[in-house]
């Protein structure tokens, strides 16, 4: 309950001119004030979330996101707005999903409580009713790979809760949605259940992309709450002849039109040289895209709108990218890097925003040594914001598209990642779960990493 | 989206043996995975915030939350589990308190959303109805202190949003909270109407502690919500003659006995050496206490069943302590320490959570440097956990009283700051705002520094 005091800023350590350090920790602490103070960032959320909604490529939500998008930048103070086209994959849920389970002791058990993954296919128009069967792991898939035929297979690999970081435990599970049906019906499954990828102590299901391999038949592919999921677990136990009773009526339309939404101010001395910074317009169907990725589009316009609000006129070309199509394709972000690289642009850095609008802890970075040491050592500037991490490693996957393409360094906003998983990719993903503050400071971080990448190139 | 790599334990930068720094490694890894998969913290804390709820000192819910804090210190494991009488002061808050603004133009306007401060009196039986005069500051006041006579005091200075750590505006704000009533009643003001402490995007009045100088005449004082704080302050500006109508009916009634909550585990080698950690079981009436502090009493209980699941042994004494009244009087933090000192008690270290159960970035410490610099050594053990705060000055309320008794080294957690204030001393303070994974990596750091003060001493 006291108050505390805050770091002292750690001016021996940083390798530049005294007056260089002090400019640039005063710049910071206006952006700071500038943002907590003036940001548009929530209000811009409010309207994304809860006027245009949830906005899954191809949906009409989309072409109404992309024309908040433009509006948004213009009104940020971009010189020049414009799209970039893109084809997107245009899947659709179609009617709710229905799960349930068929027991011989025919007692009331409610539908369980599933989305149906992102890609999936339809079941027969009917649903289809088969045997189940459990598996962890794809170890286990494996060596029970002469049960599968007929079956469906409910993949109930747990979210390690040990791990301090939750994408820790996300990149162990994610596996099990993305590849679990090719792998199941490669041994004849007829459809898969997968436990959600979430710690969270609600029975919502998370959807989220799969893929087939098309050497092996379609399956239809569903995520299941925690809470049913581990009903079905103790069914099963007591009875494992139980049958499941699926239907989803998913369709793959053919591709349709998409765009990455840009903003740029033109650099006054080396306008060639671009630094993007941006997060994902779209985002699944079932809820408001509030922290996947609503957040880092507001958090990336806010830089801007900053920039203009204290008078900042960069050096470099600095682009403010909302991209398409991140969830179920990445299609935004490949144009963009495939764009990038026909055009010859010299990209010297790309952030991105895409791990939810939490309280900001760092960055994680892909670069070469010499450019994350020159990162590095602003890292002293950062402390008096409670930002500290800078060695973690990894970009976001749509900057990730550019770096591929160009080589171009890049990184990615590190949010505490405690709560991201309650609400990934489920229906109580939000505006009433972003909490203003931690939203801004989330812009000012990267308003603060542009400033100085600009500032002194990379 | 990508995965993140944990920080590399920095092995070189510690002054220890290899082999004790190995030990200390393992056994944080042990604890954090035994709290993050076996913790009770967030199970007990639905008890007691939703089975016992609010509990002022003084109230029936005190009782109660005092047997819920012995019977579950007992389920924990301690050695040994008693109680501390002490005399708390007995405030009720009484009817529903009232706040109308009366306006010459007879328009509809809503009563205001209010709530009484902690130890404010009762207004005359059937209400006052004053002028109001509004004052952005104590020298605003000063300069204006012959126009306060007759008049309510509307104290509507702003929680300054452009600090990093919340606790810094609270640190700047609190006072007008605290003394605002009486230093009005030095000019002859009838009553008091404080904007809250918070930078809610809500309407939630947060009460809290003031306390009365017995030098002047006793006028009642209540808090009001931000938006009625706003519209209070739009409508002075066009009708300066504005009256309010306040009505308290809070009694303060004579001292009522409460208790400290203490469970032990006495040392093995060192039983005469006490480790104090604890968190306050009194809350504000208005609300679940959840975040103040049903986190702070439930992660310290936490050490103690980590420590038993784990069968760690300590060599010194850990004594958990559920301090009683908190809020409104610290007469169970003053209590403890005035015992401690009079038994000639051994207390080398006391550790704090009441900052709330949110993800934790460190710790800040009161003591000598050579202490300090001790514990600072231990900090690359916390890295891994994303704990990096370990520069922060400060000790808790009710250690604090403990330490000014008896000179005791101190300590708090220190999470993140940045949802405290929305919630703080107001209806939302819920159990429903904790994240389960955050309050466990709370009571994680505590039992993590816990281990190390024991095993190395202080």
């Amino acid at each position: 309950m006291r108050k505390y005091l805050l770091p002292v800023l750690l001016i021996c350590s940083l390798p530049a001119s005294a007056q260089q350090l002090e400019n640039d920790s005063l710049k910071l602490r206006q952006l700071a004030t500038e943002v907590l103070t003036n940001s548009k960032a929530y209000e811009e959320l409010r309207v994304l979330t809860q006027t245009v909604g949830g906005r899954l490529a191809g949906s009409p939500q989309m072409v109404k996101a992309e024309q908040w998008g433009a509006k948004t930048l213009k009104e940020s103070g971009a010189d020049t707005v414009y799209l970039q086209e893109c084809k997107v994959p245009h899947w659709v849920r179609g009617a709710k999903e229905e799960v349930r389970i068929i027991s011989r002791r025919r007692d009331f058990i409610p539908p369980l409580n599933v989305l149906a993954l992102g890609n999936s296919v339809a079941s027969a128009p009917g649903g289809i009713t088969a045997p189940i069967i459990e598996i962890a792991t794809f170890d286990e898939l494996e060596a029970k790979k002469d049960k599968i035929k007929g079956k469906i297979v409910f993949y109930n690999h747990p979210f390690n809760p040990a791990f301090v970081r939750t994408f820790d435990s996300y990149a162990e599970a994610v596996r099990y949605r993305g590849q679990g049906a090719s792998r199941a019906a490669k041994y004849g499954a007829v459809g898969i259940i997968i436990r959600s990828m979430t710690h969270g102590a609600n029975n919502f299901p998370h959807t989220g992309a799969m893929a087939y391999n098309d050497s092996f038949p379609k399956i239809p592919a569903v995520a299941v709450g925690l809470q049913d999921a581990d009903l079905l677990s103790s069914r099963l136990k007591g009875e494992p002849d139980l049958k499941l009773y699926l239907r989803t009526s998913c369709r793959m339309l053919p591709d349709t039109i998409g765009h990455n939404v840009i903003g740029e101010i033109r650099g006054t001395e080396h306008p060639e040289e671009i630094i993007t910074v941006g997060g994902h317009l779209d985002s699944w169907d079932v809820n408001e895209g509030a922290h996947d990725d609503g957040t880092g589009c507001v958090q990336s316009i806010e830089v801007l709108r900053a920039f203009k609000a204290l008078g900042i006129r960069p050096k470099r070309t600095i682009r403010i990218v909302l991209f398409a199509n991140e969830e179920n394709g990445s299609r935004g972000g490949k144009k963009y890097g495939e764009l990038a690289k026909a055009a010859h642009e010299q990209h010297i850095f790309a952030l991105e925003s895409d791990a939810g609008g939490f309280t900001p802890r760092g960055f994680s970075f892909e670069m070469p040594p010499e450019k994350r040491a020159k990162i590095k050592s602003w890292a002293p500037l950062f402390l008096p914001y409670d930002i500290y991490e800078f060695d973690a490693v990894g970009g976001g996957v749509d900057v990730g598209e550019l770096s591929a393409a160009t080589g171009c360094p890049m990184g990615e906003l590190f949010p505490d990642s405690q709560r991201y998983f309650d609400l990934h990719h489920a229906v109580n993903d939000v505006f009433a779960a972003v909490n203003k503050r931690e939203l801004e400071l989330g812009a000012f971080s990267l308003a603060a990493l542009i400033y100085l990448v600009d500032e002194h190139g990379l």
